[in-house]
């Protein structure tokens, strides 16, 4: 018997954004039954296709658009992706699914509500810009001109170290490091012994950022201003490292802008193990505290499951 | 540009052996030229289909049988491997590449030399018989004997452990175990300060296995004897922990013989982290030492790669 249950014999497409990866289900009737075990034997690394998880790609109830039923490569629904949501749309986009001319927005729908995805076709591949929503300061203002609310012991590095706790809207915590040695030495491990130690504790865990600010650079995507560049590396709440998780990069960008004082930039080059993305921060008076995140998005097979 | 180069548009075939999996490749006009980037492309389990090597199937040069070009994930070429050669045997037999009936065997061609197969068919599906080769003994005879011939210091566990080493032809260090927690506590890393210690130190590195001696059973496939069950983790040498290594449950099942003594069974159960296998060994005096290797082989899905 295969593990992939309603999924055998359909062709469905593997796709990546800074190596974020998902298998992608088209099931335009909205007929598919998923269980977490098939999602689960599907996402498997050795013993199934693997992927950090699965969207099944369904019409939006009574709206016309399309809706990211995003599942955890565990089986578990989701809320939201960054990375997968550019995909998503790279997705509907090939195949022909919405007409997405270069400079146009879509909306798409997921669990955390409607996202607006707008593409720019470049040299390189089309870029997504994701409207991923409002961020706030759990450890609120202070913190923000602090730099800091919480106290991490990371294993690898010589003492305990400041952090600042950000939400997007799930919960981060990103701590700055001084140079590359410390980044490449920092141990992330989700739970064990070597498991990072917080204090205060997070009440409901935490996505785990360190960063490393390099400094600025032209922007090239406007006439004037300039660019924040960061690197980083990023523990993801309930799944360990991985090569890039979206709401990380821009937390990881909002927390560079606060330390870098009131003449830090907006917008921020961010470095993460499986490419680079932008972020653009919006928090002008009067309006919504909002952040855009920019980034690639990469078919890379159709898979027909036996 | 796509990063899989000669493979863009063609349909491979993904499978495992105990969840050791691979990518194969038909090339039945052997004129494919798969360079070490599109290989390491293709084996990379974010941006790529992730396998730990990539099949090329070819017919073997002047003679009537089929080779496995194997590739490791990073592009180098590399030797055999048991349970690679379940899985290349399995598709040769699912695609009607050869015809192989319940209880036949197939000679097929690798790195090292000839390889014999024999297929048995049972209800949980086909099971591939490998003639893995000669075995032997670098510390010599009194190895066996004594039982030991390093000591190996492996985080994670109280003191230093005396190992067994094992050429099945590659070079294996076989660790006993004492209980479950002392096997899921052990820690097995492959380079930095967590790595193992060797006393002497392998002069071209080691494969590590623990091993943990679960008593015996009735042979379920011979009418008299018994069949030893033991429980083993694999730390692969160059690789990292990995759920199943074909030459490592061989190097475990020997082992295991060797502490049991001279009332040993010669047939063994090996239960690794992706599933279990049948290890006989034969060293009947005048003839060649060497070692049977029997396990199931499954097809997961087709691919086309972007």
């Amino acid at each position: 018997m295969s593990p992939f249950g309603a999924l055998v014999g359909r062709t469905v497409t593997t796709g990546h954004g800074t190596q974020n990866d998902f298998v992608l289900v088209a099931d335009p009737q909205d007929e598919l039954e998923l269980t977490p075990d098939v999602v689960a034997a599907v996402c498997d690394r050795h013993a199934g296709i693997g992927a950090d998880g699965l969207i099944r790609v369904v019409p939006d109830e009574g709206v016309e658009r399309w809706f990211m039923d995003y599942r955890n490569a565990d089986g578990s629904d989701a809320e939201m992706c960054g990375n997968g949501v550019r995909v998503f749309v790279h997705y509907l986009r090939t195949t022909g699914l919405i007409d997405l001319p270069d400079g146009a927005t879509v909306e798409i729908g997921t669990r955390s509500g409607p996202r607006a995805v707008t593409v720019t076709d470049t040299d390189a591949g089309p870029l997504y810009t994701v409207d991923m929503g409002e961020w706030s300061l759990p450890g609120g203002e202070r913190a923000l001109t602090e730099g800091f609310d919480v106290i991490v012991e990371i294993p690898g590095l010589d003492g305990p170290r400041a952090g600042l706790r950000i939400d997007v809207p799930n919960p981060h915590t990103v701590v700055a490091l001084p140079d590359d040695a410390a980044l490449d030495e920092a141990v992330l491990e989700l739970a064990g012994p070597r498991a990072p130690r917080y204090q205060p504790a997070p009440e409901s865990g935490t996505n785990l950022e360190l960063a490393l600010p390099l400094g600025e650079q032209a922007d090239p995507g406007a006439s004037s201003g300039t660019l924040g560049v960061v690197r980083m590396r990023v523990l993801e709440r309930g799944v360990g490292e991985t090569r890039s998780c979206g709401t990380g990069t821009c937390a990881v960008a909002l927390a560079a802008r606060a330390w870098g004082g009131s003449e830090a930039p907006d917008s921020w080059r961010v470095i993460v193990p499986g490419g680079e993305v932008r972020v653009d921060i919006e928090d002008k008076p009067g309006l919504l505290r909002r952040v855009l995140l920019t980034g690639p998005a990469v078919l890379t097979a159709d898979v027909t499951l036996r």
